[in-house]
């Protein structure tokens, strides 16, 4: 039932980028998981709006490995045996205009034989130049589709994403966030049919809260200097998910298909050495918004 | 003493680069770490051979953390509060020709106030297009210079360094390997002072090892072609860097300078989805040539 939603939602949104971007479509791979299961990869490159992006639709199932417990930290309900079957849509869109930001989603079910089930999930914008009426419209939308399901949703999985999407390394956040959530299970009143149906909300937000960004700058103007500021902000996107992110981290030291996990790295990045934004510049205001807590909502 | 042979190392082989580049100089960074010591950045960046480079030396100190404990899998001698001391000189260049391969050095020491020490180090070699010639005389350079010192210590540490800088996620080696070691203590017939020498013998062989293979190469000619090739092998420099490597991660995690340990971050790189070598084509061979336990000694 979950895995007939996010396929359907896979090919919505996949629908949706394409007949938006114009130029290209997406390239499909199916493929097979080592313990069992496999997925559906839907990468588009070279387009005319989406530089380069990745739709994926996966659900795989094997034994729980002590690798997995670990990772997880997570204890199973039984001595016997435990096998999981995880299933999601992962999207990471690289624009290739700096004035549209660079945006991630992703909706998961996380289920163990031993009777243990969750949902996790979350959606972010990071612009290459902060728009602030953007970031609004944006977290707008989330902070609707949040509050149709609980009160406190929206600002306890809006925190959550400040924390989450943050490089430490850096002491700055990846963008103007959005909201982060994971192991929400049965409890406080949630059972599976109210948590799938938030689910099902988030990942159809997904295309109210970006495209519009997309359509209001996509043919905007940019030049040289707008394409070197995207190429090191891209640089950050790269040591995000390399170094921090749990999914990356997850998928690659659990054998998972590394094409397919690493369809959310940029087509390029740059680095420098001590780059400063100029006093100033719109580079340096871009940079003073990538702070926790700051009220999009 | 390890400080002040260190010091020079760095010295000698800035000096040495800057006249083999004759456009760039190292532009220098004095810094002191939060805990206590600090260290000495020099970063080379638009040069006529190098398009980017850093060679580093710290010496920091302070407190043995849980943290560090923890990562370093360390249990100290004693009760009683434990300092440390880490000094060493880490290098890593990307020239700007890809018929010049990328290079990595790290010598190290570490100490702690419990009477604990060791040595640990490392040199390899990623050719954006793997010359068997020069592979060879590489690793022939350390082969020399590991067998002043023990006649097993080439063979082990050339097998180290295979298991070391290997992308398990791609299965594949980073480049043509060189050699790794870490934790050369006492023991074995081996005292403060022959390890030290070790160590010099290592420091002293960049040199020679890497700098004849950037005169041999440096102006031979290239196209789009090649530089499409090394921005590809840059993203998988990049991937090594922030998902497998030991310094990188731990630098990050206990709050290093991340200007100085990313610097051995490309000044650009690029990721494709899929990409698959011609068959026959010269990124084919080198892709080939990319796995453990090939004999270039």
């Amino acid at each position: 039932m979950v895995q007939t939603y996010l396929r359907s939602l896979q090919d919505d949104i996949c629908t949706q980028l394409e007949a938006l971007d114009g130029g290209r479509r997406f390239r499909e791979d199916l493929w097979e998981h080592h313990s069992g299961g496999g997925g559906r990869t839907r990468v588009l490159e070279g387009g005319d709006v989406f530089e380069r992006g990745g739709v994926n639709f996966s659900a795989v199932e094997g034994d729980m490995t002590p690798k997995m417990l670990q990772v997880l930290q997570v204890a199973p309900r039984t001595d016997a045996p435990v096998r999981f079957t995880a299933t999601g849509v992962s999207l990471v869109l690289h624009p290739r205009n700096p004035r549209v930001p660079i945006v991630h989603m992703n909706v998961r079910y996380f289920e163990m034989t031993d009777g243990t089930w969750w949902f996790g999930g979350g959606i972010d914008l990071t612009p290459i130049y902060v728009d602030q009426q953007d970031a609004r419209s944006f977290h707008g939308v989330l902070r609707d589709a949040c509050e149709r399901h609980g009160a406190d949703f929206y600002p306890a999985f809006k925190r959550w994403a400040d924390d989450y999407f943050f490089l430490s390394h850096r002491a700055e956040t990846r963008g103007v966030g959005g909201i982060f959530f994971d192991r929400l299970g049965d409890g406080e009143g949630f059972e599976f049919e109210r948590r799938f149906a938030f689910l099902r909300e988030i990942g159809d937000a997904f295309c109210p809260s970006y495209l519009p960004i997309v359509r209001k700058n996509k043919d905007l103007p940019y030049g040289q200097r707008e394409r070197d500021w995207q190429s090191l902000r891209r640089g950050r996107y790269v040591e995000f998910n390399l170094v921090h992110d749990r999914g990356t981290k997850f998928g690659l030291e659990t054998n998972g298909r590394t094409e397919s996990i690493l369809m959310s790295m940029p087509p390029h990045a740059e680095w420098k050495y001590d780059f400063r934004t100029e006093p100033g510049s719109p580079e340096e205001e871009t940079q003073n918004w990538l702070r926790k807590g700051v009220d999009w909502g």
